[in-house]
């Protein structure tokens, strides 16, 4: 049988399928820091028909897929199964089209974040979409999983940036969907289903995203509040004042910012007295002036108001990187931290501050020598807390740690992940975030659309046979 | 049987049911000008128990049940069955909720939009979702038909208005989710299924809405363009120019705007001279100065290009107002043309010209004394036309029509509703805007959530019995 099987995949797919010790070490794991795993074979499809034509025989005989796109997830959805099929859509990487007038950008799954971004703007248009692995990341990617990053606060999630899609369903089905109208309500939205969705109903092979136009200036402050409430008035004065023009507005606490300028000799402290909890905003505008004269605005304001204690407007794009340099020194926390337990929980802002001050006493009283850095965007609600127990070494208590964390976020009405998914690695934890009916909704829409449960199974929630 | 099920509804809802001659005539049919139909009951619930319960029995009983809102669909979608239950959720009309920190409004089905509206400014903020229904309409039909409207340019359509919902699926399950979070990656995201599926799913019964900062400045312009390639050059400069600020760009044909102009005697030419296509633009500033000049600077550009021909910039308010009840005009037509054909499809943006052309040439060729009048929101390639055949009186050849005009929507690869939804009306046609493949998935869904069909039979898509 399984003989069979890769007779046929071999028959069909010739040089573009690997088996077992051919496969290249890179496709045995993502960045989640999971141990490896050779599958059975590994399907580097340049074309949607190949793609299908490997979903109906892993289909015909009930073999598992697991759907790759640039490995940077962050929670082992893209982990590959012993004795399934993974499936990288690294070779479908072509931009075909970029079309000015509607303002829309027509990619293969596996055009690579930064790729797509820089095509953007030589056509004199702007992906909204951004995060750190942009070199790495690959369109598919970012919609199997709806990737956040730096600028959901004003352009939303990936699934905002999409229009249509094309994908393949378990059975090997093509449903080309590729709209390019802003509006279009005839019939179900489809889309909305496998975006998110980390590969467990579908593969997606090419999606028309929505381009944006060019921001015409962006202009930065930091700010040092005295706490948490005043951030939060801060928060609710730029949103005003600023509108849609608000970009970022990114929250570090003493614990991240101390730790990071204490450590990382290339940074320095932008004030000479210790605040409450930092704030990096960002503004975009059509002038540069008046971008500037905004932000003043709002940061006199906040100063006589008392929710700013002492506040900078950098006077150069060089000043300005260097205060962008703290909130983006996260990539170097693990050189600094050794082994790691990170989450990227979602909490209603209005509790973030309680959520972080009883997190932290409680690493901190459960373990006395932990390091426990919190940083979020509060402006999305989503928080970021990375932990490390030197004591530990390279036995770090991660199970303890996220029981711990997950049951403050949970008592406070959050989200286990807001923006990294949920892959293997909080599987356990969803029934905190999510109610049991909508877990039975879920597997109601997993068996309709994969009844023989092929598709990245054991991802997500668990799904089990009728 | 009958009998029985008729009982047990009243045993259970008591006075929130009303059968046959009891039920008012305002529930018997929408404002898509389908002929009346009155139902086997009328269930008016005061809770999403009681919604919960009328679904359980009506499954249990495979009787229909068509969710009913405010009743201002143009698609026929809220029509009951003979036979079946209309469930209207008009008693389901509290606010009960505006959280100002996280910008978001939790409100029940029944609200009207204009309530929400109002109560979002009362509040400091903004519900970015506008229709000239807004005193009518509600917010769950708003969300079961994923309204679009005057603001989608740059707020979306309903569906981007949404964090959380509460829905009841067929077999009466209540399904919570009123997420608040804008960034929420914890399994699938399940609003979007029901979200525009016209209530062919299950009936929404509660939603979190995301509210947006007050604009501060709105101001406006009124552009002649020569023809449609130079209107599209001023689009582009706009969105490059304004970016998020533009939000609205509303394009009259002169078949639209010489004939409302000749026949409203309120309403007055702007120019003296004839343009080729007239445009509105909308712009959003924080500040009235820099809104204004950035306007002048967009309209001197684009006279000196010869994108536009002649542009006034409104002084007042009230000049304003003047401008803009051309556009609004729009409730009017059906008093000065009689019974009419009406479309709201939609067309990649580029393709617009040449389509109003060949619909306006083939209904004139087709019926020398026709009326047919062009306009659209355009950014949003949106494109409305509505047609009056004044020789055929009441007996206008809707069918006809609509099949003239669809299969040219079809050949530019546009789609039949970009915003009013396919309800019955639409339905025939579905095929020329979706594929077989689609079709098939949007089937599998509804049979996996809706497996005796109970839920809006007949709309939307036929959903033969497996």
């Amino acid at each position: 049988m399984a003989s069979d099987f890769l007779d046929s995949l071999k028959a069909e797919l010739g040089s573009d399928v690997a088996f077992g010790s051919d496969i290249p070490a890179r496709f045995h794991t993502d960045w989640s820091g999971m141990t490896s795993v050779v599958p059975l074979a590994l399907v580097r499809p340049r074309t949607t028909t190949q793609v299908s034509q490997t979903l109906k025989l892993c289909n015909q005989y009930k073999i598992p897929v697991t759907p790759q796109g640039g490995l940077t997830g962050l929670a082992g959805g893209a982990r590959p199964i012993e004795g399934g099929v993974a499936l990288s859509l690294d070779r479908m990487n072509a931009i075909e089209e970029i079309d000015t007038v509607m303002a829309t950008m027509t990619v293969q799954a596996g055009v690579p974040l930064g790729a797509a971004q820089k095509a953007a703007e030589h056509a004199g248009l702007f992906l909204g979409l951004d995060l750190g692995a942009r070199d790495s990341c690959v369109i598919g990617g970012n919609l199997a999983t709806n990737a956040g990053g730096n600028r959901v606060i004003r352009f939303g999630m990936a699934r905002e940036h999409v229009l249509g899609l094309e994908v393949v369903l378990p059975d090997g089905t093509i449903v080309t969907s590729l709209n390019k109208m802003l509006k279009n309500n005839a019939g179900y939205d489809l889309k909305h289903m496998f975006i998110g969705s980390e590969g467990t109903l579908g593969i997606i092979t090419r999606a028309v995203l929505r381009l944006q136009a060019k921001p015409a200036d962006l202009a930065s402050a930091f700010c040092g509040c005295p706490d948490f409430p005043s951030m939060l008035e801060l928060l609710k004065s730029a949103r005003q004042r600023l509108g849609s023009a608000l970009t970022s507005f990114e929250v570090m606490w003493p614990s991240f910012y101390d730790f990071m300028t204490g450590n990382l000799p290339h940074l320095r402290r932008a004030f000479t007295h210790p605040h409450g909890i930092y704030v990096l905003i960002e503004a975009a505008g059509r002038d540069a002036d008046d971008n500037r004269t905004s932000l003043e605005e709002l940061l006199g304001e906040a100063l006589e108001a008392g929710t700013v204690s002492d506040a900078i407007l950098p006077s150069s794009e060089r000043e300005a990187q260097s205060l962008w340099a703290v909130r983006e020194s996260v990539s170097e926390y693990g050189k600094l931290m050794g082994p790691m337990t990170a989450f990227d929980v979602g909490v209603p802002t209005s509790a973030a501050g309680e959520l972080v001050d009883e997190i932290e006493a409680a690493v901190q009283h459960r373990w006395p020598d932990a390091i426990g850095l919190s940083y979020g965007h509060i402006g999305d609600s989503n928080l970021h807390f990375v932990c490390n127990i030197p004591s530990a070494g390279q036995q770090q208590p991660h199970k303890e740690i996220t029981e711990l964390v997950f049951n403050f976020v949970a008592a406070r009405g959050g989200t286990i992940s807001a923006e990294h998914g949920i892959g293997l690695l909080k599987k356990p934890y969803l029934t905190l975030s999510r109610t049991p009916e909508e877990l039975a909704l879920m597997v109601t829409i997993k068996r309709a659309l994969d009844p023989n449960g092929i598709m990245n199974p054991g991802k997500v929630f668990d799904c089990p046979p009728l």
